[in-house]
């Protein structure tokens, strides 16, 4: 119940982040509406194809299109007020990566496959709706340059991992790796860290 | 064996299509025959990669590629000429559409899907091709900026769930909806209409 | 054996012109390390994608996620060295593509596909990674615009076919493939041989 709830509200963070991007690039209703799905849907959808898990999520139950069609209208009427609740959808939207994390960890275990794996699966589920958004917009996707986003959340699984070894119920793994996925952006982004240049110059 | 030869014919308006817009980006031939064949079955590969029906399409049918690769061929050899017969590619194009539309709502029913994913599957079918042929040219796809495409996929996906409902041969449905989308998409074509404008400013 | 070091020595070269064009474009670790990943094993994901053979090869087998991730990291550390092995790094890219193309075409024959079908897979094994690296980084795919790359490894199929027509081990198909698609590339390369204009002016 609470797991749902959440994942409504990172669906729906997901999405208008999706839009506040796609009407930058002035895109019509259409452009916009596709954004916003493929933002809140793009690394699940990649994560069920890679597993072969298909039809994939949003094909089984409709409520993500229907979530995601009131959301994306919704943004568009109130664009201009939604820039007064950026650090409520920076919220909820770093809720929703930790929640898609712990839901690829998951799947992939379901699937029989190894940490290491299932934490890449984590992160891909958590991270690759923006890496869509960012190419169909044309740009260099923004994980790639400056974020310390699909750290947290590879930091969130090895978490995960850790607390299945502890003699503790399994859910604890999974509310450990949604906590340390939201502390490592939060604290990253208050005090604006990120990660180490690779470049000398 | 109507429907096949619209099949045909679309297959062919589509990989022209991205014929002429990778030689405007001027691509050598390998890029120009990846581009046209991407145009052509890149909606219906993701379509059946979404819905778990593989090898896709064009790996079980070697007839896609023989008539892809001829026409992409013919095409590149005709470049000159084609520009004469732009109305009658975007017929052929808009035919297509209509056609690739009511294939894709067919195959999301076949695998029990809802109706409105089965509308999301059938427009993505008919417009995934231009998508992917756009950010391979390194472009925001078109259908995200001007074109009342998806929109007139849309509309035909009602019309057949609407067809479905009366108490007439199923086939209605399908023809009911190649009519609305090549209906709308003539008319919006031919009277400039797009969709409504989200943007105040 | 042989092969399998092969395929070790074609991942890193793969991993490695990965991680050179990443850096260009001056990502950041994480984004290195994704465009290193995608380049390393994005042909043979959407080849296992396209056929249905799910989850997708680095998912089953980690050794892809080890030598990948260490081949960034000495990549990253040693960028500077890098350039000095170009040659060498050329040689195990070219290796790599050989020996890609004919994993696709072996798995497209296990899945029953036709020649045709199974030629076209394993040029997208060898391809497509570098296409998805380039999109990624927001550029048109290099193969599309200049390289003898998709031709070597369509000639290397041919041969395989052909090879399986006379009355020899079937090992040797294998070879003759990956010797054509590495010679084609050498003497394209050497000879500054490139596909003949398809522009008039």
């Amino acid at each position: 119940m609470f797991l749902q709830i959440v994942d409504v509200l990172g669906t729906i963070a997901f999405a208008i982040s999706g839009v506040l991007i796609a009407m930058d690039k002035r895109l019509d209703f259409f452009g916009v509406m596709i954004i916003g799905f493929v933002t809140a849907i793009g690394g699940g959808t990649l994560r069920d194809l890679l597993i072969g898990n298909t039809p994939v999520l949003w094909m089984r139950d409709a409520n993500y299109m229907i979530i995601i069609s009131a959301t994306v209208i919704l943004a568009i009427v109130f664009a201009k007020q939604l820039k007064y609740l950026r650090k409520s959808l920076f919220l909820f939207d770093t809720i929703g990566i930790g929640l898609y994390t712990t839901v690829g960890i998951e799947k992939g275990l379901d699937a029989g496959l190894l940490p290491i794996i299932c934490i890449a699966l984590g992160t891909i589920t958590a991270s690759f709706g923006g890496v869509i958004r960012d190419i169909l917009c044309n740009e260099i996707p923004v994980i790639f340059r400056k974020e310390i986003y699909a750290t947290a959340c590879i930091l969130g699984g090895i978490a995960f991992f850790l607390f299945r070894l502890l003699p503790v119920v399994d859910v604890y793994a999974n509310i450990a790796a949604i906590v340390v996925v939201i502390l490592v952006r939060l604290v990253a982004v208050r005090f604006k860290i990120s990660l180490p240049s690779i470049y000398s110059d």
